[in-house]
């Protein structure tokens, strides 16, 4: 039984109360929003065999991010991977999509999976074309075994293109960068080739039922999404999100849960109609944004032209920020990049919890600004997303341990600190009890 | 006759002409902005003697960037400042603000006005506290002579915090923070220890006079602005904002430009309301925000957490936009510092002018794509923000010369780059004319 299917027969699973305890929120919330295809507990079955630890993603919980790894054939190997796998759980990354397309991709796979306290998605296509020669080679057949073996082996959640069908290629043709998405692509040749339907959507329930067998949920691929701004929210993206809609009913239909995959490259001020229209068009189910990127200009600090977009997206209500790091269109990342990367949404998650006003979510920024006030140096470090980056660049003009306790940094040197002179002035202020006679009533004090 | 009053007689200057040239508008348009007080051309008249290319700050031109250097007591000296200088104008910093608190204040600014290209700004109340033993110790008359002293040497604007007023301090005793900003600070312990109103309000219009005379503009310090998210819009913030618009209305009367300096540290969800907030209580002059930073967890990263504040207030109508860099909250910035900062903004004035349709603001982006798209890599590096970065980025994988011509790099390899696939793609298709009947007619193409 899938955590879907489990949730509409009001059962309480345990993967369900382990979210609950999480995200402080009671047990039948949780339940009622899987059962209502709004959130999602990407937990294979197999994986919980090992060492997974459950988690929700969904409009009512805290937003989460996803870190992209995986070698190329250019690139990296299975250790490699592994200290990517690493740094990116270690700075806080909820779930991680292994996208290996070079090497032995099941081992690098099996590897991850036993590793991964955190749910591990993959896009199967990608093994599919490894083991052909050319794009037409590929097979509704082969890719069946695939997807059957990776599901068997533990993968929490799939990328499958099956939105993009044959009437939607020839949208793309005015477009700059024509197809981005790497599934996209590849289906589109297929269908071009052959003059057929995508294979992943003509036989969209059979793949629904190994899915449903395993409890492995749907990320819709968004084969379409834009690759620059300037084909942003154009026909060929909506015509496939609509696809994507109607595919999210007939899986949720069979019991297997699903979340939908959403662009890309967007200008600021069309990333909350998008993400609104795909929450409406998806029936609420869970918006799984990658950036988006929202300007072209900046290869080499793409971790930051999309945690601009991620952020606004992620206040909007998206669900899943996946992440894009400094070496997007120029590479395959490396452990530092991913680093950068991840920090980078964890900051977009979080200012995203803040501004939608969960509850607590700024009690850590509070926290963090009372050790500011208080020149707690090595309290305000240890709350920081990243402590050895904020110690390492304090440290840098400031290194002797005296400084630990200085009222000052070296910004303002002790005489201009704004925080140091604040106290200061109280401390003359409680002295001067004249003053207050000048402070008009009603004024006094934050609400 | 400064800017502003030559707008308002309708007279047209070189400054105007310059501007208007460079934002590709018409020189009516731009005099017809001054004139109404929404936009500003900081131009010393001694600064145009030197180098000075001037630029426009306003609603109705492109989004502009400040870049803040300047040594502190314990860190820097001449030459690091000038080297920051040209880091920060070499990657596209609009504006520079001279923030020095150490060594000789008069020769550091000295250096600066000779050699920038772009309009200086200043703190003048740094150089008064540097030069008494205590923050009690600051007179009017010092401050007047200071003033007039860094007029004279060309600096093009000057940051003056005659909003803080005396009855304001105690608005912020509950805060986490308390004042963050150096100028608000100093002069909310002066007005404590001497039970006396701010002396830049009490004789602002003597100040206005001496701005009047080298056509320096004001940019009205926000000295309550909020130091973390808890702190945020409260009332002492907003009462200062009120004062900040009576000031703004008494400086274009006398003939000076304005603009109006503004938070901070904000969440999401109330920067759209605050830039509106200023630009009405402010009658529309140029809002310059520092930031905002969305979170306050993440030290050592402040670049990323301000840049999305940023381009969301750079969205909502903001004029310049001051960076952070990767050091705020922890050390002054270094060169590197500088130029992260630097790029993290021109990000966020990008990607906002991109927002708000401005004529020709997504050329850029969509020249960069096409070059993506073409697999010209060099040109992809040239028109990037930072060339370099890009091209070391890509190069740390495949340094080859030979790679510079590839149609992949090594995040997919050359089977797996959904750009070429689209390519052959196409190639496939322009051979296979059955597939244009299953294309419904009237969604071909994008608009």
């Amino acid at each position: 039984m899938t955590q879907l299917e489990a949730a509409r027969k009001n059962i309480i699973t345990p993967e369900m109360k382990r979210v609950a305890e999480k995200e402080k929120l009671t047990q039948e919330f949780v339940r009622n929003e899987i059962s209502a295809g709004r959130l999602i507990i990407p937990a294979n079955i197999n994986h919980l065999k090992y060492r997974l630890d459950p988690i929700g993603i969904g409009i009512g919980v805290a937003c989460k991010i996803n870190a992209n790894i995986g070698n190329s054939s250019t690139t990296s190997d299975v250790n490699c991977e592994l200290v990517k796998l690493h740094m990116a759980v270690h700075y806080g990354s909820d779930t991680v999509m292994d996208l290996s397309t070079g090497g032995d991709l099941d081992k690098i796979r099996e590897a991850m999976i036993r590793q991964s306290t955190v749910p591990l998605g993959t896009v199967p296509i990608y093994q599919a074309l490894s083991e052909v020669e050319k794009v037409e080679d590929l097979s509704w057949k082969m890719m069946r075994d695939i997807i059957e073996k990776q599901a068997r082996q533990g993968v929490d959640y799939f990328t499958i293109h099956a939105g993009v069908l044959k009437r939607h290629v020839d949208l793309t043709k005015n477009r700059i960068t024509g197809i981005v998405s790497r599934g996209g692509a590849i289906l589109a040749q297929w269908m071009l080739a052959h003059n057929e339907e995508n294979f992943l959507y003509a036989h969209f329930d059979e793949i629904s039922e190994i899915l449903r067998a395993y409890d492995v949920c749907y990320s819709l691929g968004d084969g379409l999404r834009p690759g620059c701004l300037a084909d942003a929210s154009d026909t060929a993206q909506f015509a496939e999100l609509d696809t994507l809609g109607e595919l999210t009913a007939r899986a949720q239909a069979m019991g297997v849960q699903v979340m939908v995959e959403g662009p890309g490259h967007i200008p600021m001020d069309q990333i909350v109609m998008n993400v609104e229209r795909q929450q409406k068009v998806c029936h609420g189910a869970p918006s799984y944004v990658l950036g988006p990127v929202v300007t072209d200009i900046a290869p080499g600090y793409d971790h930051i032209t999309s945690a601009i977009g991620a952020t606004v997206a992620g206040t909007a209500g998206a669900a899943l920020l996946c992440y894009v790091t400094p070496a997007e269109h120029l590479g395959l990342p490396d452990a530092e990049d991913v680093r950068q990367g991840v920090i980078a949404y964890k900051i977009a998650a979080h200012a995203s919890d803040v501004a939608r006003h969960r509850p607590g979510a700024r009690e850590r920024d509070d926290q963090i600004s009372r050790e500011r006030f208080a020149f707690n140096w090595e309290r305000q470090f240890a709350l920081a997303l990243d402590p050895e980056a904020a110690k390492t660049k304090h440290d840098s003009t400031l290194p002797q341990e005296g400084f630990k306790d200085a009222s000052f940094c070296s910004m303002c040197g002790p005489k201009f600190c704004a925080m140091k002179i604040t106290k200061d002035g109280r401390a003359i202020k409680s002295s001067s009890p004249s003053l207050s006679s000048v402070i008009p009533e009603g004024v006094i004090g934050d609400p």
